[in-house]
């Protein structure tokens, strides 16, 4: 008996070809273009090492050979030949230490630094040449990182779990440590290295006062001596009451000499067994961490003890800024500024100070932190938040490109027009000797690292600002899509326009025109915009979205908490008036009422019932743009990217229906009839939230 | 210049073709012996089905094409050949409904079941046939499952962690879900029915009331419909309040009609979204969990509701057992047996009573549990823990088929000599319609499924005696070992050495000669044998050791705590003279003096040192075993386990020393010279077990 047959789908797409994400943007696949892989494969026929041989330099031709043998398909080997050779050279022609000089000059290509970073740096962009299609013929890209500390911030914790982590448990498995070495730790210091990631700090700013023991300092040497072949530092999160908790100390006091001496010793341990040791991240005096105002000191008192026990090694502190007192007083957007604005000055050589970029706390939108150029006398560092905490988790696709930029670009008008936020971090405006910026992984155990295979591109966009703050997020977008999807160029325009609005989307189904902090108490995924009762006031979502009979927003105006006066005149003065300042930022910082008609022709209901919609209408338009480009795309990725759409389409419905039923009760006005009606109602919506908030 | 050039062996073995554990036993690496190769590529051309097109028979299909594929390496077609096709066929002469028929006929490979089930399980056993090179020129296997309910539970929380898991996070995304299918759910399902496994739970006994909701329900049918096409039944562990949480009730009283009425129509709801749906695992009134005694009912009265509510959908109640009073008078060890025994025959027919393998909690070794023998008007089911909660984490290469085995092959005499644990399980001995057995699942998001490679036998061995509990630990060790590692007969048998011997060595290093419950509190991996305060009692390491300057061990006969005496007679005379008692047992029932002569010649004092030192020296030979066998395994592979032993050994060492130091305390006499000083002192030991158990 005859039998057709049809194995289904989901069945088919597990062959052995499909993709499951681990490759990241590394992909290396064979090259689909005939004309261009004979090109390239005309050119590129051996490795040529004039270098020393050190560790960097090894991995640097590892990857040239793994790549290359993917992407041209055949062996790339070690040799002396003189033509079609990639040259490794030593050249003090390129002055910054990290930068590179990638040429062809018609028999030869030349990857040239004074460093073997430089090297394998150049190794990665001559790869992504090849990767993104780019031709070769007259190369001549000189190019070198503006932020001297590139550093991820690992917020993962001793028993495997990730604070804000979405993409499973933690990489570093610290029970088999020192002595299993998981490949995944090399594949993870091998994208870092690809992107220009120079330094990472392993473990969560809540920090476990185990990393500074002994026993602990020898399984974080052992990450370390993976890291160091790739060029990349380790740093550690370290609890400031680590003498009393490792050592029996009654105090932590950081003016008391035998606490001062206690950290000496113990940089002195550390520096022993990890020679190139980055440094410490300190969250202190923040949301229940200790710190020195527990001993009336100050943050730049308890920097300066950590600071002075390793500048002899050449370590730095990276000091948090992100505190707002339990005690409430003021308006928490002036927190952090209020405790560090007056200690400009104070912090010793080798102390940066992290900013988060907005006042608050990474939400979808914020205006810039009001500390990037009021800190003259002290070089800021940037802390961006790669992990999605508010932006839908791993579910929602959402590209942060933009929102980096966003934040990059801004204009402090510190030092007049033109000091924007990535001259404060670069060091330029200030002319400070080390600068740095630290994004928050997404990554963790999922198989394809990040827990939404397109938001690898966060990681990505992330590493590719921190070495150039100028780069565009499209042209970012671009690169991390023919890398790692298609090489397609209409296919590309179309994942890139997704990519490019799917951050504005986020923005207005979740907190349109300067609405923020009304997520769900716990599941900062959801919809929580009634939520009046927390821990603390701030905490809810009332006092931040301040809705009345009367209308919408906080008012950080004079007439209001007065927080707007911290910034600069020139952005006073744009953002003071509600009829001038962009729409973006309105009801961040004025009380708006319902039926103040806005710049767009809408009053300020119908534009809210808009932008709520239009964001679930973009996300209909990216479902259609991804299947336009299903042909395109690997078959798996292609379907669990088509999955996720749906979830986040639904998601974005649930804030919708949860913000504008919600706002309704104080609006007391209809959603416009052009818009679909909802069949749920307040009670369901809130039940909702509360199973994904039940036990 | 010319360079010499090495890359390291680190970068060497991360080449695509390294193994990273991903495929489990399901490898499908082409057949290397050629002879062999060559044999079953002869006889094995096409496929051909003369089953109805079932979801079921499509898995057994693709799976057999995958395999095949990859084994032979070549294409099997479906086709109507009659002459080389492994044909799948109905056949009424297959009695069990899961059971199936596998021959060679001189021209085709007959694949015969009365179900589709039975063809996919038979499927497997062809691909396991040829994966371990048996012959099949004179196949003719007839088999069938002993136990008809085989099934993991899953302790996966909500947020995505896991209670007792060491291998990453949870595999169930409950973000995503339902609209996302992660490819690794299909795996799951397929690692599953190629050993047997029929039903999953897929979430924590410790229940969230949430996966009752109709929005969870939807996620745990979209897993449903995937493990349906693998012949796995789905179960959820629920919140015996669940009432409470999810529709405001006032009670859950299991009397209480209203409280009846939800669940009942709570299973209409279920089974409207998963029509197969298998039923319910509940932990009700242990630890904190609320249950029926908090309305003053019995387990029954709130089993026998559920089971009533699931009846008329053929849904079962899997009842667990392991309970034990906060307020303990009696000892911990016959808690269970004092509360279920009396129930027995107040259960309804579609209830399991679900027992842990023995009286306390999942030890490196425990005697088998009284419940077993002792309730024979109840159908008890076999609760086994596949991840190392005791015995090591993920860390340690412990083969539990030998565990399974010995308490699987425990005599009971319950109705004579005979009367093996096995037989209760199976529902032979008390001829029980409904049998079943559970494992607590090792698995998690790592890529190895089960943070150590070596470790997914234990899934595997599980999975094997719950189809048929007569096969032996070795036979199960060296399928996984040939389908695994390697086919080459002089590693295999080192390997199995290694397995065989493991878990002894476990109980060697940790808890010998019966010891138990002395790990540390919060860090089960580790030692803490001076454990002497905790939130109970029954939850300190004295409670279970009661060393003391006469002596050690626990006495448990009729002059201690008398729970010697609620075994069978034969049982209680064969273990209740502490010369007679199998070593093994020794100190979990007997309180023995420090210079009591064993039958080994040795004092205990002596015998105790042997022990601990027998356990070092049994993982430096695994260390040397696997060194032995390095070129039959692949690269990556065998790097990770040989470090996996590294830090065994460290491990072990520190339990070794931590016992004895503090053993050494009561016995007051030298460890006999001929083992190697520890340069360790008790405070180093302690304080290293404060690190490990440090926020």
């Amino acid at each position: 008996m005859r039998f057709l047959f049809s194995i289904s789908f989901l069945l088919s797409i597990i062959s052995l070809s499909a993709d499951d994400g681990y490759r990241l943007w590394l992909k290396y696949d064979k090259i689909s273009n005939a004309t261009a892989l004979k090109n390239y494969s005309k050119k590129i026929k051996s490795i040529q090492i004039t270098y020393d041989n050190t560790d960097i330099i090894q991995s640097a031709v590892h990857e040239l050979q793994v790549g290359l043998q993917g992407l041209l398909s055949k062996e790339i080997p070690i040799a002396s030949a003189n033509h079609g050779a990639i040259i490794l050279e030593k050249s003090p022609k390129v002055i910054n230490n990290e930068g590179y000089w990638l040429t062809f000059d018609g028999k030869n290509i030349h990857i040239q630094s004074s460093s073997d970073k430089g090297i394998l740096y150049g190794s990665f962009a001559l790869l992504r040449t090849i990767q993104t299609l780019q031709p070769i013929e007259n190369m001549d890209i000189t190019d070198a990182p503006k932020i001297a500390i590139r550093m991820l911030n690992h917020w993962d914790n001793v028993n495997g779990t990730i604070e804000r982590g979405y993409a499973g448990s933690s990489l570093w498995d610290w029970y088999d440590l020192p002595d299993v070495i998981d490949s995944r730790y090399i594949d993870y210091a091998r994208a870092n290295a690809s992107i220009g990631i120079n330094g990472t700090s392993v473990n969560n700013v809540n920090a476990s006062a185990r990393f500074l023991s002994q026993e602990y300092l020898k399984k974080v040497a052992a990450l370390a001596n993976v890291f160091r072949k790739y060029g990349i530092k380790t740093y550690l999160s370290v609890r400031f009451t680590s003498p009393i908790y490792l050592s029996g100390f009654k105090t932590a006091d950081p003016l008391d000499p035998e606490v001062r001496q206690w950290w000496k010793n113990k940089a002195t341990e550390i520096y022993a067994l990890i020679p190139d040791f980055g440094g410490f991240v300190v969250k202190a005096n923040s949301e229940g961490e200790p710190g020195p105002q527990d001993y009336h000191r100050t943050h730049a008192d308890g920097a300066n003890m950590l600071a002075e026990a390793l500048a002899p090694y050449g370590g730095i502190v990276m000091w948090r800024a992100f505190v707002y007192k339990a005690d409430l007083k003021n308006d928490r957007a002036t927190e952090s500024y209020t405790e560090f604005k007056p200690l400009d000055g104070q912090f010793n050589e080798n102390v940066l100070v992290q900013v988060k970029n907005g006042p608050i706390d990474f939400q979808p939108r914020e205006p810039f932190h009001p500390l990037f150029g009021a800190m003259p006398k002290t070089p800021l560092m940037m802390e961006f938040q790669i992990t999605q905490e508010y932006l839908g988790f791993a579910t929602h696709w959402v590209y942060l490109g933009t929102l980096f930029k966003e934040v990059l670009e801004a204009d402090t008008y510190a030092q007049g027009k033109g000091s924007t936020v990535s001259k404060v971090i670069d060091g330029t405006l200030d002319h400070h000797q080390i600068s740095g910026i630290a994004g928050v992984a997404n990554t963790g155990s999922d198989r394809n690292w990040t827990g939404h295979t397109a938001n690898q591109a966060n990681w990505y966009s992330f590493g590719r600002l921190a070495w150039n703050p100028e780069m565009s997020a499209s042209e970012i977008a671009k690169e991390w899509i023919r890398m790692t999807l298609t090489n397609d160029q209409n296919a590309v325009n179309k994942i890139n326009d997704i990519m490019m609005n799917s951050r504005e989307a986020c923005v207005n189904y979740m907190t349109p025109i300067g609405l923020h902090h009304i997520m769900g108490e716990g599941i900062h995924f959801g919809p929580q915009p009634w939520l009046e009762k927390s821990g603390r006031m701030d905490w809810t979502a009332i006092y931040y979205h301040r809705a009345d009979s009367a209308g919408l927003g906080f008012n950080r105006t004079s007439s209001g908490t007065g927080a707007l006066n911290i910034y600069a005149p020139e952005v006073i003065a744009a953002w003071n008036d509600p009829d001038k300042i962009p729409l973006q930022y309105l009801l961040w910082f004025h009380h708006v009422d319902w039926n103040h008609r806005l710049s767009t022709g809408n009053t300020l209901w119908e534009e809210l019932c808009k932008r709520y919609h239009d964001g679930i209408k973009q996300v209909d338009g990216f479902i259609d743009e991804w299947q336009s480009v299903k042909s395109f795309i690997d078959a798996e990725t292609f379907y669990y990217i088509e999955n996720k759409l749906k979830r986040q389409r639904w998601e974005a419905e649930w804030w919708k229906d949860a913000c504008l039923l919600y706002f309704q009760t104080y609006s007391r006005m209809e959603i416009p009839s052009q818009y679909p009606k909802t069949n749920r109602s307040m009670d369901e919506l809130k039940d909702l939230v509360k199973l994904y908030q039940m036990r």
